[in-house]
């Protein structure tokens, strides 16, 4: 029976699939595991399960000296040595369909937090100066008519366009290859270079993968292209953005609005941002709701399930 | 020259079309005139504009020796005595085309940000205890797959229907007519009777206008029927509901969260709503986009062109 090492006690619904035909580790009186614990315990095991920010570093892969196959609960894997990895032999995979719509969902949920200024009006109205009534004071930015350019157009950022057609917007987005025509007619979609995109869109959303291509890839130059009335919206990797050149452009109004679920050092955020009224900010929360969160589960049990029985395709990044 | 009153000092760039045409009186110094400086000029103007939040009760009407039109600035007209100015022969119209998308949006931000708890992370986030960074802990509910209820499928419900569908909602409404088929075809929309609705639904949308009938339709019996996870969102009108028995909802997880942008006093809000987390508030902002506020006075002035002049179809509502 293969041995599974689980670096978080997920909810055991989604591990059903599972139970009884692998044997399975996971943390027993607290939610996670931490490094020193999974090093202690990984030479046993043929595969290891992190959670999206659980850092599997060469020391990690290098204890693991029975590893088959890292099965990552999330999308994004840049969580992983993923190189190291393969050099050693060991196979990876993520979860790209269980994350898909709730994540598309989170990111047009804060574009719209973000135009219509709904996380200012529900903060400032519980304060004692409180917020304006008023037909024009402390007003927001329609997205109805407007542009959304769309970086990384993947599923995610498809998914993200059906939901910004349906609210009346154009699509620009720019990818590393151009999209098939049938899919570009479907958004109504234009490919444009990155420079064209930040230039001429209300709405500028990054749903690219981090790689060291697109580490720090929005800074002070990308900033400066975008409108003044623009919002940028981030939910795929904070280290794609230059986070002192954003707190800069937000704070001298070179654009008009940011809305972040992921950040440079998540946990901890730049406090600067809390300072700031045009920025809506979440916890790294896009695929987080607890259906969603059991559903990546089972997506990570048949990776597993699909690499040793070839019951399910499975999702290899390697 | 027939002369046009205006509560309200709204931008010049609205009001293009009816320059030179009309002789117009605002507010030269502050933003709104009160209701006494109304009742002491009106006399003297065949056109009254009240912005939405204006009561032009039957006091006001009276004084309005020479009043043929009131232009409302809004699209809901519970603002204005109709009855008594259709007795005195006063037309009423209203502006239910400007106002359409920018409300449909926004209550579809609320309806997300309540699901997906943006208003909450946004808020908590930058307090000193801050909001949890885990798998499972503050999440949200999906909107991907789920039910919207409609009550009230005007042309507002059926555009928030069109971005519901897009997000994956399955649609269920309920109207004083059913609709044509080919609209229900084209959001997939089930007519149901509102006990269905309340108890089917995982979100719904109060989005009908206030009457009579409507008053406080929202009370502890209907609260009782709706799901334990769903979100109630409301845009229409703060007195369609029973706040004291809302606030109980909430307070008791009897529903699992509300989204806000009117009630039944306001400004003021009722403060119990300050302390409840599950709640998303907004101060009657649905239209408030300065574009869109533009658009809704070049609508207004439309409705006296086309009133005097025919130019236009107006919106009369008496």
């Amino acid at each position: 029976m293969k041995k599974i090492l689980l670096a978080y006690r997920f909810k055991p619904e989604g591990l059903k699939e599972l139970e009884g035909k692998y044997e399975m580790v996971a943390p027993k009186d607290k939610s996670y595991f931490s490094k020193e614990e999974v090093m202690e315990l990984i030479p046993d095991f043929e595969v290891f399960v992190p959670n999206f920010s659980f850092y599997t570093d060469k020391e990690i892969i290098e204890k693991g000296k029975k590893l088959e196959l890292i099965s990552n609960y999330g999308v994004g894997f840049n969580n992983i040595d993923v190189e190291y990895a393969t050099s050693k032999g060991i196979a990876v995979t993520n979860i790209p369909n269980s994350v898909l719509e709730p994540t598309a969902e989170f990111a047009f949920g804060l574009l719209m937090a973000a135009a219509r200024r709904i996380g200012y009006y529900d903060r400032k109205i519980r304060t004692p100066e409180g917020v304006s009534w008023g037909v024009y004071r402390d007003a927001g930015l329609p997205v109805f008519g407007k542009t959304l350019g769309i970086i990384g157009m993947g599923r995610i950022g498809q998914a993200i366009a059906r939901r910004a057609v349906a609210s009346g917007m154009q699509i620009l987005y720019h990818n590393r290859h151009r999209l098939d025509e049938n899919i570009e007619k479907k958004y109504d979609a234009r490919y444009v270079d990155l420079e064209h995109l930040l230039r001429e869109s209300d709405y500028v959303s990054l749903n690219a993968p981090y790689t060291p291509e697109t580490h720090k890839m929005m800074g002070e130059t990308q900033f400066n292209m975008m409108k003044p009335t623009a919002v940028f919206i981030n939910t795929a990797r904070g280290s794609m953005v230059d986070e002192t050149a954003l707190i800069q452009a937000l704070k001298e109004e070179k654009i008009w609005a940011a809305a972040l679920d992921v950040f440079e050092n998540e946990p901890d955020i730049n406090p600067e941002f809390f300072a700031l009224d045009n920025v809506v900010l979440a916890p790294h929360a896009g695929s987080r709701t607890v259906e969603d969160r059991i559903k990546m589960s089972i997506e990570m049990g048949r990776n597993i399930i699909g690499f040793y029985e070839g019951k399910y395709t499975i999702s290899r990044v390697n």
